[in-house]
């Protein structure tokens, strides 16, 4: 399978353990020393290294994971994310380098659907073994308006 | 062509025909005595049998492509379905299981273009023959207002 | 790679430079005498040759880069396109139509996220060469409210 391909592939199944479940396994779409961070575009843009959220290993996903779940306010169905296709930017043995554009919609129980939000995935993935694991993913969100951005994974 | 491609050829084609016609040919995704059911997240989570639409052979989504056409409540280029990739879930034969997200946007003539629905399509497809074919497609609306979900297919 | 994926590919990487740059990138996904419009649904419909923007070779559309930059109507950053995966029609040879749906999501400072546009692409690719160049993309927008339609490739 080519990396498009195999990237797509893990593109999907990361959004799905976000938006229906089980999200304990949003960590094992990343090797264990991958680096996570959530930013905004302006802040990207000038070169600010403070994300919003950050994580250098799985271990600190899995704890993320565990305090969207202790705190409650990780709620499943209620989000969905919309992914355009991997632009592949650089491929070098087993390590490919994309980005992707993202739109998350919020459902809410009676009020109007919305977007949430909307950015791009800056990524590093390892293929190795056939299976694409991200070792790097850099998420750029589009608005400034950071408050929201702690409630889920992106 | 391996199942992920084949499946998103297929998809592509199926929201092609819902958005842009011929919508006769909507029907012609599936194989003969597939099943095909509309129901909400709520519903779907609580495993409530009852769906909001529900078929189980390809003679009643033509009927139902007819009477949607003679209520004149279907209007093409009126929604745009956008998919994300499908995740593949399982692979066995011909046999190949997959999950989709969706969002639909819905134009109106001079007013705002809204999010109409979201969800997720839980997708059986036979790849028999070189071609997929869905042999039972469950649509998961992630909002419980359904009253908007008769007027076209999802 | 089959035609499927070298055109996913090359739509990957046309929106991006759109949204994120370099814009002067954009015309390079074209061939040299490559035909684009942006027209609404409801001109295509009814046969009418006129578009809202029309060009007939690269030239053009460099020409059209240069002068949203002058005009500084365009913001990279402000906008985030997504596509749905593209529908084959044809494969002839290295010539392949198919047809992409498309959503434009606007992002202002400190007010909602908004849809901005959708619609779909009727385009043609010359695949020579193992990549997948334009030769023809005709915009069709769902919506015929146009004066917004000027600020920003689509």
């Amino acid at each position: 399978m080519d990396a498009f391909t195999l990237i797509s592939r893990a593109q999907a199944s990361y959004v799905r353990v976000i938006d229906d479940g089980p999200i304990e396994d949003w960590p094992e779409h990343f090797t264990d020393d991958a680096f996570y961070k959530v930013t905004t575009a302006d802040n990207h843009r000038r070169g600010l290294p403070a994300g919003v959220i950050w994580a250098n290993n799985k271990a600190m996903l899995r704890d993320r994971v565990s305090a969207l779940k202790e705190a409650n306010i990780y709620e499943p169905h209620a989000y969905r994310h919309l992914l355009g296709q991997p632009a592949i930017l650089s491929e070098e043995s087993e390590t490919v380098t994309s980005e992707t554009s993202f739109l998350v919609i919020r459902i809410t129980g009676n009020g109007p659907t919305d977007v949430f939000a909307s950015g791009r995935y800056l990524d590093e993935y390892s293929l190795a073994g056939g299976k694409a694991l991200l070792t790097r993913r850099v998420v750029v969100c589009d608005s400034s308006r950071t408050d929201t951005l702690l409630v889920l994974p992106l």
